[in-house]
Formats: C-alpha cells, sequence, structure tokens
C-alpha cells in the first residue's frame, strides 16, 4: 500500500524531516532498504547502517536524524512507531471473510455474532460462543464450554478445550492448546491416583500465544492469562498459574503449576519456574534461569545458570566446583595453621 | 450431582465426623469453599484456611481433625480420597455418545469394538484396531498399524502415527504425537544418511500423555512406556526409551534415545536425559536436573543445576567459578608456602 | 523384502564375507537378530554382542570383521551402510498414491504438480504450489504462500501458514509449524506493540524436521533452514534464524531470534541459544549447553552446566557457590598475612 511520508508523519504523530510528497511501499531494514521503503533504526548495534543506507525514509530518534543521509521521521521510540508503521503499510489483507466454511463442523448450540468466520475443517462444538468477528483458523477444535472475545483470531489448527475464556483481540498461533487437563496425581499404594481438573483457562484481551504452547485448566478455580501478555512459542502454563498483564514470555519456558508472575514482567526463553512461587511485577528474569524461590522485590533482575565454556575447560570447572568443599577445608586448615580467625561460615552446617 | 456426608463416608471407606444427612455438591480450595462444597487439606502449608473455612465437610487426617471447624472426613491420605471423590462428584457427564461423526473419516479395514466414539473430523486409517469404549476425540489422526486398548480416550487432535499400541484406559490430550521418526543419522561423507526408524511405540495401561507430547518410534524394536507411567505436557521421549511403570514426568521434560528409567520415579519439569542412561526404580529428580550419567542407587533423589540470583551477583559468582582453577593454585602455593601437605587431588589430572 | 547378500555387497559397494546366495529379509540388534536379519556393529560398546550373535549377517569394519562368528559386510563406516540397507529393505512401501482424498479441501488456484498425495482431511489453500510427488499427510493445514518441491512429505497434522518455501526430498513430522509469527514486540508507554512480522520461512532441500517443531517466520527477511539440515522433534527457531546446511540439532532445542548456526554443526538436546549471536562451522554443543556468545571458531567444542549429584551433596555445592566470594577474601586475607603477593584478578573489579 504506497503512502506519502506526509501522511505517515501526521498518521503516527512524528516529526518529519524530508518531502512530505515522497511515497513509500514497504518497510525493510535498513542494510538492505530501497527508495521506497520504510526503515527504522532503534538498536544502537545497527547505527553502523545509518550513513549507507537506501531507505526511503528512516524512523530514528532526535539524536540518530543528525546523521541520517536520508529522509528521516523522529520519534523518541523508534521501534513502536516502525511497529506501529509497518502494521498499516503491511499487514495481510486482513482477516477472511466471514463466514462458515462447508468443511467446517458447527455444533447445533454454538453462538455465533456478526461477522465470524469459521475456516476449512475446523470444529466448533455445541458450548461454544464466539464474539462479533472472531476468525477460527482452518483445522481447529473447539469443544468443550469456549468463549472466546471480539476480534480475536485463531490461526489455524488451535485447540480450545473443557472450559476456555478468551478477550478480545487476541492472537493464537498453530498448535496452541488451552484447557488441557493439569497435572495433578495424588499417590496411593498402588500408584498415582488422577486428581480431577475441574477449573478452566481465562485469558484477557489483547493477548498473543506462540505456536505450541500449552496452557492447562486449573484444578479448582482457573488458570489465568491477565490482558495484553504475550508468550511465545513453545512454553508451558502449568494448572492455577496466573501470569500478569503486560507480562512478556520468551518461548520454551515452563512455570509449574499454580506459580503467579507478576505484571509488566520479562521472561527470557527457556526458564523454568517451579510450583507454588510469586513473582513480583516488573522483574526481569533472563533466558534459563531456574526460578526455584519467590522474587519479590518489584523490578528485580535474575538469572541463573553457567555459560560454555571450551568442552575441557567446562570439564575442568565442574571437577572444581565438586571439589569446593575440599578446597574450603585446605583454606580452614590454612587459617588454623596462622591462628586467623575464619569467617562464622567457614562451616556453615547448612553446607 | 448431590450426595450425601454417609454416602461418601460408605463408598470412599473413610470416618465421618458430623451428620451423615448433610449434602454436598461440588468441590472447592479450602479458602473459598462454600456450605455445599467438599474440602481437603493435604498440604500443611494450607493448614491457616482450616480455623475460617466455610466448607461443609474437609476430608484430612485424623491429626488435622482435632481442628476442624467443620464436618471431617478423615482418612490417612486426604489428597488421594479427595481425588477420588471429586471425580465421582464433579467429574464430566462422562464419555461422548459412542458412533463415528458423519464429517470423520474411518478407512475400510479399522476395526471398531462395541461402543467406539470417533469425534468431528478425525480420521482413522485401514491398520487401526480400536477396543470397546475407545474414545478418539475430534482432530484426531490415527495412520498406520494403530491398536489402542478399552476405554483409552485421545481427548482431541492426537497423532498416533506408523505403530504404537496403547493399552486399556489411558488419556491422552491434545497435540500427542506417538509414532514419529526417532532421530537416527549416520554421518557420512556428503551429510547425513538416515537411518530408517522400525520399531513402534508400546504403552500399557492406564497411562496418561500431557498436551504436545512426543514420543518417537523405536529404532529397531520399540519405545515402551509401563504401566499407570504419568506424563505431563511438552515432553520428548526419544526412539527405543522405557519409561518405568508408575513413573510420573513433570512437563517439558527430554529423554533421549535408549534411555531407561525404572518404575515409581518422579522427575521434575525441564530435566533432561542423555542417551543410552540407566536411571533405578524410585529414583527422585529435582526439575531442570541435567542427567548425564546412570544413576543405579534405587531411591536415590538427584538435583543439579545453580537457583536464580539477582543478575550482578550471578555475573560475579559465573566469574569465580570461571576463576575457580585460579583460585586452587593460589591456594597451592600459601600450602606450599607454610610447607603443608595438599590433598591428594589438589592438581588432580582429570582437571 | 528378500535379498541375498551378494545382492547387498554389489547394491551397496561392500565386501561380503560369506556365501552370496544366503538370504535375508529383515534387520535386528546385534543381541536380537536372528539368521534372517542384517544386523550391523558400528558402536565398540557393543562389540560384546558380536561373538554370540545369531545374525545372517553383521556389517561392521575391517577390524571387526576378524571376529564376526556369521557372515560379514565390510565397510569402513558401518553404520552409514545399515542405514541404507535398512532403508532399502525394510522402509515402508513408499508414499501413498496419488491423488486427492475426498475429504481434504484443496482450494482453487492451488498449483499441484504430477503425482501429488493429499490425504483425509488436509487443507491446501489457495496460494499453495506443491511439486511432484508431494505427500501431504492427513489433517495438515498449509493455509498462506506455500511451495514445496518435488518428493517433499508432510507426515501428518503440519501446518504450514503465512509464507513457507521448502526444498525437494524433505520430510516433516506430526505436529511442525512453520511460518508462524515470530516474537516481535515494541515496549511502549501502555504495553506491547505488535511488530508485524513481513517475513517467510525457506528451507532447503533434503530437510528433517521432527514433531511438534516450530519455525517462525522472519520479521523482515526470512528464516533460513539450509540444505541437509536436521531438526528432531520440539525444536523452538526464531525468526530470522539461518541454520546451516547439514547441522544436526537434537530435541528440545530452542535458538532465539536472528542467531546464525554454521554448516555441519552438532547440537546437543535442551541446548539454548541467546538471539543475534554467531556460531562457526562445524561448532559441537553439547546437550543442555546455554548458549549466550557467539562462538567463531570453526570445529570448537563447547559445554555448560553442572550434572546431577544427590541432593544433599547438590545442596552443599550450590551453598558454596554462593559464598565463593567468601572464600576468595579469605584466601586474599592469608595471602597478605603471608606477605606473597596475589594475582592479578584477586580482586577483579569485573566481579
Amino acid at each position: 500500500m504506497p503512502a506519502t511520508l506526509g501522511e505517515l508523519a501526521t498518521r503516527f504523530g512524528l516529526e518529519l524531516r524530508g518531502d512530505p510528497e515522497q511515497v513509500v511501499t514497504g518497510v525493510a531494514a535498513l542494510g538492505e532498504a530501497g527508495p521506497r521503503d520504510v526503515s527504522f533504526l532503534a538498536n544502537p548495534k545497527f547505527r553502523r547502517h545509518l550513513p549507507d543506507t537506501g531507505a526511503g525514509v528512516v524512523i530514528l530518534d532526535q539524536a540518530a536524524a543528525e546523521s541520517c543521509p536520508v529522509a528521516a521521521l523522529v520519534t523518541s521510540n523508534p521501534y513502536a512507531a516502525y511497529a506501529r508503521i509497518a502494521s498499516w503499510l503491511c499487514a495481510p489483507a486482513a482477516a477472511p471473510a466471514p463466514g462458515i466454511h462447508p468443511s467446517a463442523i458447527v455444533e447445533k448450540g454454538a453462538r455465533l455474532e456478526t461477522g465470524v468466520a469459521i475456516g476449512p475443517l475446523a470444529f466448533v462444538g455445541s458450548g461454544a460462543v464466539l464474539g462479533p468477528g472472531v476468525v477460527v483458523g482452518p483445522g481447529s477444535v473447539l469443544d468443550g464450554k469456549i468463549e472466546i472475545g471480539a476480534a480475536t483470531r485463531l490461526s489455524a489448527r488451535v485447540t480450545l478445550i473443557a472450559q476456555v475464556t478468551i478477550g478480545a483481540r487476541c492472537l493464537l498461533h498453530p498448535g496452541v492448546v488451552l484447557g488441557s487437563d493439569g497435572f495433578g496425581l495424588a499417590p496411593d499404594k498402588d500408584g498415582w491416583v488422577k486428581v480431577p481438573q475441574l477449573g478452566g483457562v481465562r485469558v484477557g484481551d489483547d493477548v498473543e500465544i506462540g505456536a505450541n504452547t500449552t496452557v492447562d485448566r486449573g484444578a479448582i478455580g482457573d488458570t489465568i492469562i491477565e490482558d495484553g501478555a504475550k508468550l511465545d512459542n513453545q512454553i508451558q502454563i502449568g494448572h492455577n498459574v496466573r501470569i500478569g498483564a503486560h507480562t512478556a514470555i520468551a518461548a520454551c519456558v515452563g512455570v509449574a503449576g499454580s506459580t503467579t508472575i507478576g505484571k509488566r514482567c520479562m521472561i527470557g526463553g527457556g526458564a523454568g519456574f517451579a510450583g507454588h512461587l510469586e513473582i513480583a511485577d516488573d522483574v526481569v528474569i533472563n533466558g534459563y534461569a531456574m526460578v526455584t524461590r519467590s522474587l519479590t522485590k518489584k523490578g528485580g533482575r535474575y538469572a541463573s545458570g553457567l555459560p560454555v565454556d571450551e568442552v575441557h575447560e567446562w570439564r575442568h570447572m565442574v571437577g572444581r566446583v565438586k571439589r569446593l568443599e575440599r578446597l574450603n577445608q585446605r583454606v580452614r586448615r590454612l587459617e588454623q595453621a596462622a591462628g586467623s580467625e575464619p569467617p562464622d561460615d567457614a562451616d556453615d552446617p547448612r553446607d
């Protein structure tokens, strides 16, 4: 979709340095853009591409704008401005046309508001209530008591089961499963007794859930994903977990049952949370972190794990760590020989 | 479904302290239950909710029963008793009606015993043999030589492929894949040669498999999940693995090829197992543990990994660990200066 | 399929020690094979099974052949030879018959070359272009601009969405999702702004992708999996990642956005990569490694993490590691008392 720079500046509230009549049609990375492309500079790492960029216009901040060789759209948050402009210029031609594909199965009893689109080979069971403009992509399964708010979109092959409520304007990617049983087992003398999972999953507005992510229903009460939370791919959310509003979780994270994560947190990929923890608001957790205790300090930043070494160094390191107790004893012995006082915890019985 | 306390006590073999005519209709958590709810107290952590509970009756043990302000159902295993009562009181109205949904495809040659229910848009290939009362949920795919025992239930969108045998009374959740090829590759001068995967997957009775969990077929011979094993979501089981009876594995665990895990083990979420290991019976492994050697001690308990620190402390810790060799040398030098004997492994050549 | 040893020797270029007229019909492991089975010995660990093997013939190397009690097919790469012979002897009866299953939906506009097979309940959208002999398994969804090269096979319930190009002779297993949105979010004052994901996924020739693995489309530009790469199950590949030719990645690995992994690398299960890294060619990374920096040494070998200990030892170890700073100070004090010079980094301000 072609647009003039003047139009972009006005529509998105940006300062334009350049010709308002200049036309752009797409977006591209700074190092690869051509004269009809909008590009952006947010991460200083890419600044070196600015002097030679062939872009038609670059979205950037005040400081960077000084050295921009082409037209500039100036803002204090170039990445967000880029996101909005790119969505508007390039996003796919909009939702599929409303209606039920002839190959889809929509059971009697399902309630569909206006503008709902049900894709090929989707199944919508009798307990479904779909708000205006909901899109159910091909191969999806909605089986149980399923309520979906206006304009929410299930991309393809999404499964909602048992008892799931989703707000408005959410986006669920292929392979997502919401409402599967939590892992509830009571040990008994002959093995495990299944603890029935009776709760549901409640998802707020403006939530995005990535491919093959799973969210279990609550055991008693619901598993909750609050407004504006963003979940990447292959995440596992256990029963009765609560994810706070606007929290973003990168791929491959696992959150065990009944843990609460606060609002506006950022969780790195591959991190894992034990069950029954409380994580405060605005906490940042690095990728691959192992979270086994509650983190109650608002805005705290946490990490764990040892980054890679070359294999032979890693092997030494492991050996040294496993002999740390021995090293401590050697230091203790030297201290005794020197007649010096060891610290109180030199022989800490907790160790 | 309403029931009297007397009925519950008799049916589940519990001691009732209270009015046998009192009626309950559902279950709820101790802190949220009302007068028609059954609740339970198993984890001492929740004991603080007991004095003020509004529950109609609480399932608990002898000791806790003393201070129960409402009716009590007394047992030495309150959680298992709760699981059984909740299943009986609240579990969904039972399996779907038998029959083949008109949108399902059941190929000629498939053998269906009495009472089988095939859901909408499911595919059952010619090689399938489904025992009495089997439920194949919507969107499932059974393609290959697939045998399923009585009353086993595939919730929705389950995929069984190639060669899969499943016992009786199993429960498979959405997104499960059984029978996919194992990762078998032979290096050759021009890249990888695929090693054909020729075995199957054999699952015992009373097994539960969580959403998006995958179990590969054996390379030669079968991958085996024994009776009563319980697998949570997003677990990966490699080819020729064997999971022992009644072993429970939490979410996001990966088990590499040909590893055997014993009976009645408990494996925490996110743990990983290298291939070709032997894990003894009754072993307990903490979440996120990295298991790279066989663990042959029956009933052993294992863990690994460093829990999160605040980011700046974590950074120091990583630096200190990576300079452990240096610290060891400094201690060695002090020992030499002091003329003291270092331990035999101070300069361990394995390091 | 029966074959004579002479036929196998000729067809696969192996030296036969034994009767060229002897007939074999299948394959089996060395310890379990019978007289009609081909077996192999590649891993020296299994050598103990050789003297008593009941196999009809064993594929092995020169050295091992000396002590082979039965017929031998001799080669310097027994595992690759086994892979080829087993594929030829035992592989499933070949692809399904070409044609479109009556329950499949193939939209007008889709282009199917000769010999394409579309399975039951599959959906092929109007933007699909399928090369000769492509197999689309049951329940698969191809929705968007999807191009697939000759003889590529989607096993079952594979989802290709948005914009995906796949080369020839690839094999995709159930639950695979290619083309889902990457995790692109720009922080703004009221939460996250979605960064539109506009690129595609490009997969080369001879690539295999395991069950429930997900590959996100690029944000701008494509996510790329080069020729001959092999991905196991439950892997997550972020947007704009590039996986080099013939690289093999074991299960449960996560690769964050814009990271490049070189050619012929081998990545162990459960490893995780931060975003924007460069990994050189021929790098080997152990399972569960946490890769947070670029690894630029061609052929380097890397690892991280601490293998399991018994729980009480692990607890001590964690305590000792967390008090390493204290131990360092104690050594520093002893050095000062002894008047000895500490190393330059004893009080490294980086710590």
